[in-house]
This record gives C-alpha cells, sequence and structure tokens, in this order.
C-alpha cells in the first residue's frame, strides 16, 4: 500500500517524538517507548530501528543484573554519526563549531573581522570557516544535518533577514540568503541553514543538548558588549511579535539615568553592558578584566554597583515571566562573583521582601562557546519540533 | 469498524481545527475548509454537520450574486444555542456573566462582598450566583460549555489553587475545588470548571471573541487597584514556572521609590496602581475618579507623572516580549486620558530615540466585564485548544 502524505508527516512526528523521549530519558527501551507514546511494540521497533540505521540512536549495553529473563536494551543518542554546525556571528569576532548529536564539541574555529568590513564581506570569511570544517566532517564520515547562525540582532524567522543589530552597526541584512549564496559557490550548496539571534540560540543550547530535563520557562541572559535574552517556553523560543522579544539591555532601569549606545537613557546596557562598565571604570573592557582578577578595589566596587542593578534587571524578568531556570551567559561570565554576587544577592533581597523565592541561576553549560553551540542546538531544535 | 481511542481524539482535533477556522474567518465554506485544512471533503462535511447538530456552527444566507451554478454555503459560529459562563472574584465584588459562543453577553450579575468575609463564604456566594444563571440558561433553552474563573492572583493550572492574592490576603486557595462543592451542593454537579489569573483570563477574552484573527503576542495589562498582565503567545497562556508569570505590577521602576502592598519598594504598582494614585493625591479611588472628570488641576498633574511611569512600563514590556498589540484594561480606564495620554506618550518617545515603532494600543472590548468575559474565553479556549 503506497503511503500517503498523512503517514509520512505523522512518521516523522512520531520519528522525532521517539529521539526526544530518549533524549531526555537516556537508557528507555523500546518497550517502555511504546508506553510513553502509545505507539504499538512493532511501530516503536520499526522506528527505532530506522533511527539506529540513520544515525540518531544507539542501543547500548545491556547491564546484567543477575534477574532472570531476556533483559530490555537500553537506547541512548548516538554521538557517532550526524553533526550540526554552529556559528556565532559576533561584534568583531567569528567562531565556528562542529558538534555532536549529544552535544559534544567536536571542534572550533574562531576568527577576528575589521569592524569596518561590510556585511558580504564577512558573510563570505564566514562561509570558508563554515566549508571548511564542513570537509572535516565529512573526512570524519560523518553526516552533516545542517548550519545554524546565532546573530547580534533581531532576525525575522521566515526569511532569515537580520533586521537591526546595533552593536554592528548593520540594518536589514539577509544573513541567510548572503550565507547559503556564498556556501553555494565554495562548492557546498543544499545545505540546511538557521538564522537566529544570539541569546535566543544560546538558550537553546541549554535546552537541546540538555541530559536530562530542564527548567522551563528558561530565560537566558546574555552580558557581552550588548544585553539580551532568550526564553524557551513549552519548548519553543519567544520570539515576539517582529523577533525583537528578548531586547532586555533596554528595558530603562532608571529615569534620565546614562545614555545607551541605542540612544534612549538609563536602559540596562548602559549600566551592565561591558562597555559601559568599562567606560564608567574608565578602562578598557581588557583592563577591566584585569583589574578584577587583581582584586583592583575601585573596580570591585564599581562592579557591585552594576550587579546590584542586574539584581534589579533579574528581578523584573522574573516578575515577567516567572522563569523555572535562569542561565547567565556572555563575556562577562569572566568578571565572576564581583558582578554575579552583588546581582543574585539584590534579586534574592527584593524577593525575599515579597516572602518569594527566586529560581536556580546558572552559568551557560558551554561557557564562551555558548552561541556556536546554540547555532547548532538551533539545528537541533528545527529538526526535532513537534509541528 | 470501531473507533480507536486514537480516532476519537483526531476526530476531535479536526472538530475544533474546523470551529477556530470558521471564527477566524467567518464565511468559509466547506470546500474551503477542505483546502485549508488538507481533510477530505466528505470528512470536513460530516465534521461541520456534527458541528451545526451540536450548536457550534450555523449555515449563513447564501447571498445571490448573479454568477452561475450553485453557491457554497457560508459558515459562522452559532451563538444561538451553546453559553459559558465567566465570572470575576475581585477585590470586594464578584461578577458573573452568561455569554454566547460570539461573545454576546446574555446575562450579568454583580455583587460585592466584605474584606473580611472567609474565601469559603466568597466563593459559596460565588456559587450561588452562577447557580441562578445556570437555570437562566437553561429556561432559554441553552446549553452551558463551563465556568471560568478570574482571580486576583497567581493559580497553580493543574490543580486549581490560588497560591498567593495579595490585594485579597488569601493564601493557597483550592478555588476550583471549594467551588466545585459549592456549586455540587447547590444541585449544579458536573460542570466543567477552570480557574486562571484574572489579567490571564482578559488576555483570553481578547482572543477567543475576536471576530478576525488578532495581534500575536497579545499583551493585556490590567490597571485596578492591583497591576498586572496576562500574554498570549501562539494563541497560548504565558504562565510561567508556576503560574507567576505577570506580575509586572512588581517590576522596580525606580530604586529606593515608595513602599508597595508586597513589601518591596518603588515597584509599578506604588506608581501606577489606583489605591496608590488615590493615597499620593491624598483622597479616595472615587474622589479621584471625581477629581479627574472635573479636571481638577492638581489631580491632573499627578495623573500626568504615573502616566510616565505606566508609559516607561509599556516600554519595558515591550522591549521584552515584543507585542503584537496591547491592550489595556482594568478600572483605570475610567481615568482616560490623563493617564493614558502621558503613557503613550512616554512610550512612542522612548521608542522613536532608538528608531522603533510602537505597536498598537487598545482598551479591552469588554469594558468593565473584560474579567467576566475572560473567564467565559477561558472556557472555550480549554475546549479548542489543540492538544
Amino acid at each position: 500500500m503506497a503511503i500517503t502524505g498523512d503517514q509520512r508527516l505523522l512518521k516523522r512526528i512520531n520519528r522525532m517524538a521517539l529521539v526526544r523521549l530518549v533524549r531526555s530519558q537516556p537508557g528507555l527501551s523500546r518497550a517502555e517507548l511504546s508506553i510513553e507514546t502509545g505507539l504499538t511494540k512493532s511501530t516503536v521497533s520499526l522506528l527505532v530501528q530506522e533511527l539506529i540505521d540513520d544515525g540518531w540512536l544507539r542501543e547500548d549495553t545491556v547491564l546484567v543484573t543477575g534477574a532472570i529473563g531476556r533483559r530490555p536494551t537500553p537506547l541512548r543518542l548516538d554521538g557517532r554519526r550526524l553533526a550540526m554546525i554552529g556559528a556565532e556571528l559576533g561584534v568583531d569576532h567569528l567562531c565556528v563549531t562542529s558538534m555532536s548529536l549529544d552535544g559534544e564539541v567536536l571542534e572550533c574555529v574562531r576568527a577576528g573581522f575589521s569592524r569596518q568590513a561590510a556585511p558580504e564581506k564577512v558573510l563570505q570569511q564566514l562561509a570558508e570557516l563554515i566549508v571548511t570544517q564542513v570537509a572535516n566532517l565529512t573526512s570524519a564520515r560523518r553526516e552533516l544535518l545542517g548550519v545554524g547562525v546565532g546573530v547580534p540582532g533581531a532576525v525575522l524567522e521566515a526569511s532569515g533577514v537580520m533586521a537591526v543589530a546595533p552593536n554592528l552597526g548593520w540594518r536589514n541584512v539577509p544573513v541567510r540568503e548572503a550565507l547559503g549564496m556564498a556556501l553555494e559557490a565554495l562548492g557546498a550548496p543544499g545545505i540546511a541553514l538557521f538564522v537566529q539571534n544570539d541569546a535566543d540560540v544560546a538558550a537553546l543550547g541549554e535546552v537541546e543538548f540538555a541530559s536530562v530535563p530542564i527548567g522551563d520557562p528558561l530565560l537566558y541572559l546574555s552580558i557581552g558588549v550588548g544585553v539580551g535574552s532568550g526564553v524557551v517556553v513549552g519548548g519553543r523560543l519567544l520570539l515576539g511579535g517582529r523577533g525583537f522579544a528578548g531586547e532586555v539591555g533596554h528595558i530603562q532601569l532608571q529615569a534620565n539615568g546614562p545614555r545607551c549606545s541605542c540612544g534612549r537613557s538609563g536602559c540596562a546596557e548602559a549600566f551592565i553592558g561591558l562597555q559601559a562598565m568599562a567606560n564608567g571604570l574608565g578602562c578598557s573592557i581588557e583592563e577591566l578584566e584585569a583589574r578584577t582578577r587583581a582584586g583592583d578595589p575601585a573596580t570591585l566596587a564599581g562592579l557591585a554597583t552594576a550587579g546590584e542593578r542586574l539584581g534589579v534587571l533579574l528581578h523584573n524578568l522574573w516578575a515577567t515571566l516567572d522563569p523555572a531556570l535562569i542561565v547567565l551567559g556572555g563575556e562577562s561570565c569572566r568578571l565572576g562573583s564581583a558582578l554575579m554576587g552583588p546581582a543574585r544577592q539584590t534579586f534574592a533581597a527584593l524577593a525575599q521582601t515579597a516572602n518569594l523565592d527566586i529560581p536556580p541561576i546558572t552559568e551557560s553549560r558551554f561557557g564562551e562557546l555558548a552561541i556556536p553551540a546554540g547555532g547548532a542546538a538551533l539545528v537541533l531544535h528545527k529538526l526535532l519540533l513537534p509541528i
């Protein structure tokens, strides 16, 4: 009997549901998957065999427990055959990683670019870095699922156009189209390409590579030169009407406060952005980091004041979104507890006054690679998304 | 052939999808529904007939256009047979409405209660109001789909327990369970009961009774004695990890600001809550409204200052959520442009500085009935929700 379009779609949905289940509960057997999904045992067996053949799942060694009877075979994600490439388009640098299905970084390359470079030049350079990793994955006999790019601005999901990237000074750049054409010109056509805001992909990195189910809603707050957030709720990104959701660096924390790069005053970014903090202390970002490491009292006092502002920002986002988990990322993580300590304290004290507990706060599991790893997670997210 | 559980579920999903389609595009024909859904014409005909028999849809008169051939019959929601009851549990009053499927208010009753009354007493009084309307619907030969209640606090969705209602002074009240038992004791057992936060249900009221598709994400901001918000994104409520999302009255707008009823300082509610504004002007809420109507200069100046704070709150929520539509509701709408004018101006000016446009801002279409109408919408939402 011929398979209809509906059946093909249903099959794809069921396959991806099985992958997500095994990912969130490693070690599940076929019989347990049948119970969890309501699919018959024979359907599960058929789909699991396909997923094993295609490189998504693998059978784990059966533990000999001494109990009688045939042991069910535990299933896990197969990290050995499939791969995603994730890329960060930073304000002055590119970073490209190859990642396995289970979140292992297979290769990572970083390169700088001039802030004066035209968007096409920068995307050409990015395409070259990607093509090298595509070749390396092929040599290693890995199959590429796609490429995901995190960019420092709001992205229109349908078109892959970056509308505004204030810290890059770019407007209306068709990142996906331009990158696709550059890849094709370099002999790598037909690659599935996804583009999304950097904090959004970093949030996905925490969710899609988690080995156990992770807090939902998840709020990822990225603090570098720019400040932005990504929220995953019900397994999906909160993008807003035009892809501008999460522009929390421009929440006003103080009327008539310091001038922000966006033109407004008193924005969060004008208090806790890396450049703003360095400016406030009359030094460069590198000097800010060095002085913090050295324990310079004036620097620590400045960071403590900024940390209190960060605490208020965390509190306000928490009141709005009630996240079950907050993840902090971005270059400011290098400043460690000098910034984060006062932030946590301020947040917790505000909540305590209202007799409420704050959710857990962690740092990004991929650290400085949060955005490129997030780009790889975006590929996985798009493939595993229930329609 | 026997219908399996899966088929029954699929049928329910398809039925509800047809209702949503006809609601958002009134006048669709069976043939157009077939194209929109991918279901066969015979399946659509069968389901549409059932939906007509059950009171969800009705056939509209065919317009004679002069063109040749049989005209397809336009379908619409049937407002004549089914009904929902929606209720508001306010801080000192109850309001219960019966609503038709297409958003018509069939009956509306309001009653006060003492702030000293115990929760069980208040819920008993609410049950009595509901039972009267159930009887009236029965007399009018309408079928009740369920009862939805909007409450002034955070609700745990699964249990229907209201965790905290600061302006009522209630904590951990099992609203759904208590109300269900009271209804049963009054001879109205087995009614489908839903409970949710008041701003959340009011947001649903805008979405579920819209005759054309409405902005998504939709942000509903309720400003009364308390200040809270409800967000509908992708057709679903944003509830947060513990049902606390939208507690935006407690966003800190100013460090070391005025004391809020929650114990914190500088909360939005301490600037723009009705009681806070009245306190600030040294009068009661009733006097505040009277003086505003009379155009008292000191009152208008006070409201303008509060309006600027409201503008900052709207701006900050917009930066976080990027709503496609903002709806304002709550008792402060009675203050009209004295409060809302400066709010819009401040919001628009902030956005303008960053070269961005603000989304449309409207007032709740149900006005003072936003919460009870929202309770009725909650019933519809739960029944029409794609699983």
